[in-house]
């Protein structure tokens, strides 16, 4: 069966079949599902002349369509994309299970026992953007926590996502596993009509555009893994390394300003800001970043006036936005005004301020003297990223595979009953960890 | 300021007020928020006379109303439960501090140092039935884990509410901190409004009935942490010790039939069904309980035939649907059919069933050789329960305290930029945990 076969079943009954091939992963032991990542690895490696072709095909279609280069790029899979992709699937296999760990172990009165074990999720709904190297990451962190996984990419990456899937069923078929443990959707209609399964997702990652990720927040009762918003900020406290402050700018806004950890505003503390300000604007405008600054900004260096709207843009481009505050609450409060709380850092030589900007600071990530860039589940050291969320609940911030599961709690006895447990004489919980 | 005057203020500039006296509760100590328990303890002693009075009123009104006898004893605050409740609120003092437990201390690299600190969630909504002592437990478990509460209690508690609120205020000022921490909504319209705050309510913990908790998950986009079904299953597998097995059904069913975690169905295996079903009849029909089975059930005892909607029925009363199966695979694939993934257990002397069980049935507890009622959090030694949540993600199950707060990452560094650490010549990252 190929993947566009399963456009024709019909979506809650495709969930449903992946729910099952999910329960045959979820019951293999780690060992086995690092060999089925090895046969996938393998399986991309004999069928990457074929891939390559079906993303040649795409990249020339999405060029007759006016691709911008930027997309373009994305969509582009070259020979040493998709090896680093295969090295992934590979280099997956020295993360630890994350299946089976115990995470409590109890004994709630003499031989009654309880513990609780993590476990996967069950049925995964990915929707990423036209990048095609992003459906191996998914398919492969999926498989590696025990998931199944119902994966939609942008339409522009159509073939090279039916082809990848292919390898990845021809890889789980070499190790006599269910192929719609990992199955591919191909139409915008299929997608939305998978907002409404809530009894048979588990969970919904969507990447993309913000205005997708907000779409589906708002149009799913799923829970949604993901961020709609980056609107991050560098607070330049009174007592700042001029220097380190005007080179955290810098990598926050230009190192890659596309992505959600960039910042997009930057809080200066009046006191400091006759030094900061000339220095930052000069080495910002070196790297082509469009400044719009607050009245006191203004007054300091040359820049647009920004408008009351700027606060809250996500520019996600060379464009940085500048106010001046009195005070490290002033900028607390304007941060806790604007911010989508993803990531927020300030630069300060003041351990006390440091402290105060960690400590109440509402934000998955808080920094003290580093680029917000750092906030990222590869540079945190998980591996391997599912997504940033920037919900309160866990998992906030970046997400790595723990993400991807749960737990159970799984409780043995030897015939207990709460009547003896309740009441006059009530037998008592020992509650001991063990 | 008195609980009522509450209602005069837009309900999202209220949500807002009890987000900032939230902040300023998170930033205290441990001990302080601890000693703030005490000082609602003694307020609540001091107030206990007119507490009583304003709840006889309630009782009074209700009984006017025709108000069933069980609901009346919810409604009803004796002394006697008035200060077993307080006494409640003294005991969490005993619980570990759930605030600024680091969970990941870990080098990323030379000087560059992340944190997993769990922190609170923000503004709790907490909608509960008209039973006044939960709102002391609610409001001091905010308290505890540093969150800010708006609580909504059943209409027939009102006056018990709001007199139990001015209590609660009264020893919130009385250690200097802001009452809007905790406060009160006495209207339906106002919870319904409730639902839309998503940017203002960080969870909301809806409790009372399946419909109500249904209607909340379904109308808004605000967390929600709890359940609408509860139909629970004992499997009695072939080679279950008979005895046990009746004693497990007759607790699992009867102990407490309107509990989330009494059991609905009984599912037997075909070769014990011949031995057990007429023993556990027996005490099942002693016990009050109304049997209904299959076709193989009722040729074995007597029983009133089961619909096919039986399976699909929380009775949350004396009646239990009893089913005979030819496999633990069949009885597995009804409980994922039928169930509501709350608990589900297995009575067998076969170690490997058992095992099989456990880790096939895909719900919050699974049980082997014990009764369904032990799934609540005091009984997990979690001293404090929030509610029991069915959702997959965590956290799941019965939920303590750590429902309550979330974690946030804290990065220190010295200047790190990420140009740095990426490209051709980028600085490796240690990740090294402490």
């Amino acid at each position: 069966m190929v993947a566009s076969d399963f456009a024709t079943i019909p979506l809650a009954e495709m969930a449903q079949q992946t729910r099952q091939a999910a329960r045959q992963l979820a019951g293999l032991s780690g060992d086995t599902r690092d060999r089925a990542l090895e046969a996938i690895a393998a399986a991309l490696e004999s069928l990457s002349p074929t891939i390559l072709a079906a993303n040649a095909a795409d990249c020339d279609a999405a060029i007759a369509d006016g691709i911008s280069p930027a997309l373009h790029a994305r969509l582009k899979l070259s020979e040493t994309k998709l090896a680093a992709t295969i090295a992934g699937v590979r280099s997956l296999r020295q993360l630890p299970d994350p299946l089976g760990q115990v995470q409590i172990d109890r004994e709630l009165a003499p031989d009654l026992l309880l513990k609780r074990v993590t476990c996967p999720l069950g049925v995964l709904a990915v929707v990423f953007e036209a990048r095609p190297e992003a459906l191996i990451q998914i398919a492969s962190l999926a498989i590696k926590s025990g998931n199944g996984v119902i994966l939609k990419g942008g339409k522009e990456a159509v073939r090279s996502c039916q082809m990848l899937t292919a390898a990845v069923h021809r890889g789980l078929a070499a190790m006599g596993l269910p192929t719609a443990a990992v199955q591919l959707l191909t139409t915008r209609a299929e997608t939305q009509a998978l907002l409404a399964l809530e009894n048979d997702i588990d969970l919904i990652v969507p990447r993309g555009s913000n205005d997708f990720v907000r779409y589906v927040q708002r149009h799913t009762n799923i829970p949604v893994l993901g961020h709609a918003d980056g609107i991050c900020h560098l607070y330049v406290d009174a007592s700042a390394d001029v220097d380190m402050a005007v080179r955290l700018t810098v990598d926050a806004k230009t190192q890659y300003p596309a992505a959600c950890n960039a910042i997009e505003t930057l809080l200066v503390h009046a006191q400091i800001a006759p030094d900061f300000l000339p220095a930052v604007a000069r080495a910002l405008t070196d790297a082509g970043v469009q400044l719009r600054g607050d009245s006191q900004t203004c007054g300091l260096i040359a820049a647009l006036p920004a408008e009351a709207s700027d606060w809250s843009l996500e520019y996600s481009d060379l464009i940085l936005a500048i106010k001046v505050v009195d005070s490290a609450e002033a900028a607390i409060a304007h941060i806790h005004t604007y911010g989508s709380r993803h990531t927020e850092a300030i630069a300060t030589t003041d351990a006390q301020v440091a402290a105060q900007f960690l400590n109440q600071v509402d934000a998955a990530s808080v920094f003290h003297n580093c680029s917000t860039r750092f906030a990222d589940g590869f540079r945190y050291g998980f591996g391997a990223e599912v997504g940033i969320s920037t919900q309160k609940l866990p998992p906030r911030g970046p997400v790595g595979l723990e993400g991807l599961v749960t737990y159970q709690y799984q409780v043995t006895g030897r015939g207990q009953i709460v009547a003896d447990y309740t009441g006059e004489n009530a037998q008592p919980f020992t509650h001991r960890d063990r």
